[in-house]
């Protein structure tokens, strides 16, 4: 059973306490680098080419993330992307509102198709880079992730990849399709900004721990749909939802994981 | 009657979601756009000029905020600008620490003369930018809004713009004079970075929904400062209030909001 | 007694209300800018160099911060350090990540024989700083601090500056030895990501009104972990203990600084 694999993960990223670097957006850094903390890893945001390569030797993950791309920024990208495959070190890609701009769309595709552990998006991001016209707003997703389930498993089998993606309901798509869904999870999470993001910046944490890029994937959304839910009920407004997330993020236990653990292990592509 | 103009815009705001593009500074980015989710709008924020045209063709509004600034992002302010107005896509700057530094002050007057639909500033801001010598503590106002009206109304009718100014009292000036005072909001909004920039942004929100800038101002300055209001009563220091303020601006119902809403629409110059 | 002395000095922040300048990293300048405005402190986060004349006349501190540096950042740094020394303005350098790269070692060592009057770091930069070897986990210190009294010593006497060291302890250590020794202060401080860093730019707001930067460093430190002990109480979680943490900076009072405030003077070097 899948359910006891990714507890295990999550106790695992507690003991090992992994390094993740980020070359990500300035929106999101402050709220990912706190997500990373409360689960137990431990968070670098560095994008500077001269010390890519030393910190790359003592991080366990790479996770890169288009947010708020420019020329430099793309640049220390591939460089990472470069380092990291030298070290056969995991790298997680969440395309940013690939499909919103060119510059986006192109940058996550020359990332994707040089090589990335898991493509973490939303169905917007996952229809555009699919090549599908897919309605985009900016950064927020206006496709359902059910009706891109095809293009997730296009994805997976063009560039070899684990497509994790994000939705009312969160798919874990591999090049023999799908791999799981995961039901857990609250509307309220498209409300704060970086959601997404986190979940990125968690599969790359779980990857550190857990070879199998798909497990690692659903474990990362595993453990933050349960977080959501439980903020769900806790929270008054937008604000205290973020709040109440990171702390059952943090304080999540064995018994509490299973009361809430949704997933649907059948491949139902 | 404007309160009910302004409920209105509200009630529009969420139900259009427009799509709002900022280039803006690093301190405040994740809380303006968890302020713009919160308000039912969708933040974009993004600096790259290769991708400005790309972004401005599906955004309702533009915000250029001055906080951070550097070169780069000056360029890209100005490009951003020419692209807007091409599409004659609402403008709205917040010239942050103007009168603080040379090249604040100049860049806020190069945008300023270039075109904005509404300039939201502080008084110390304003009066910087209107010539007048201002006291000012970098980004923070020393000056009391009241004492700045006429140099407010001075750059509403050089500038052919719209000013929005924010203080114990928010006024909202145009070319004919005050539209509009507004008596909502607490002096601890003071002690949260950001919140000014988020009334900007919030102007560039309902500017996307409002084609009366005044009105769209007004609004943004209501919605703030009713938040702000209702924040101070359940929180118990700087930190509950930001969280209470976030829950408060996407909880606000009808009867809260009539309850709540102290506006002066005679004009007082 | 210096209990009396920091209650003093927090006292005066309050009433003085200095202009902190910053050049920080993207990842943690929101909540720094957060913690100066609890105490009463207003912050300024500017990096473009074209600025830093003039916005270093308006500010009382500098503090330097190397946490996502590159090269424009270490380019304006230099230049924000140079001026900032001409006109005797009290310089904190926060070395970030000291260890993890050479690029970060090299800045620091830099920015430190250039002149600062305090450098505020944990135990792990202090080891890498002082060329011991030391383990380190990116930004995240793994040396305990008491095993770091020796280096922050040599530190001390090297750069003629006052070391400012968190751990489980603060210590502060000058040229003539361990100055305090602060046991304030918890675990989950290391939970939440810009804790160090604010330490930091407190420092450079009490140094704007305390000479001795011993004392303005041990202020900063007891108001720092006074706020985590009553953070602490009422936290349920990771998220509520951030939240909680800015609303105790800004409400300490008198009665609850004193009951808290648990310091060691006794020199133990």
């Amino acid at each position: 059973m899948s359910e006891h694999l990714i507890w295990q993960n999550i106790r695992l990223l507690r003991e090992k306490s992994p390094l993740v670097h980020s070359i990500t957006n300035q929106v999101v850094s402050n709220f990912n680098a706190n997500v990373l903390l409360a689960v137990g890893a431990s968070p670098i945001m560095a994008h500077a080419e001269e010390e890519l390569q030393d910190l790359l030797n003592i991080a366990q993950a790479l996770v890169l993330n288009i947010g708020t791309l420019d020329m430099p920024q793309i640049s220390a990208m591939k460089k990472a992307q470069t380092l990291a495959m030298q070290q056969n070190l995991p790298i997680v890609l969440d395309p940013v509102g690939a499909g919103a701009s060119a510059l986006r769309t192109q940058t996550a595709l020359h990332l994707l198709k040089t090589g990335v552990r898991v493509l973490r998006a939303n169905a917007s991001e996952v229809l555009a880079l699919a090549g599908e016209s897919a309605q985009t707003k900016g950064v927020d997703s206006t496709a359902d992730s059910k009706n891109a389930l095809q293009a997730a498993h296009t994805l997976a089998k063009t560039y070899h990849t684990t497509v994790c993606m994000s939705g009312a309901v969160d798919y874990v798509v591999t090049e023999a399709g799908v791999f799981c869904a995961l039901h857990n999870g609250q509307s309220m999470m498209t409300k704060i900004t970086g959601m997404g993001c986190s979940a990125s910046t968690l599969v790359g944490a779980f990857l550190a721990v857990e070879e199998n890029p798909a497990l690692a994937s659903a474990s990362a959304m595993a453990l933050m749909g349960i977080a959501g839910d439980i903020a769900a009920k806790e929270a008054k407004g937008v604000g205290s939802f973020a709040v109440s997330f990171l702390d059952a993020l943090g304080n999540l236990d064995k018994e509490t994981f299973f009361k809430h653990i949704k997933i649907d292990n059948q491949s139902i592509s």
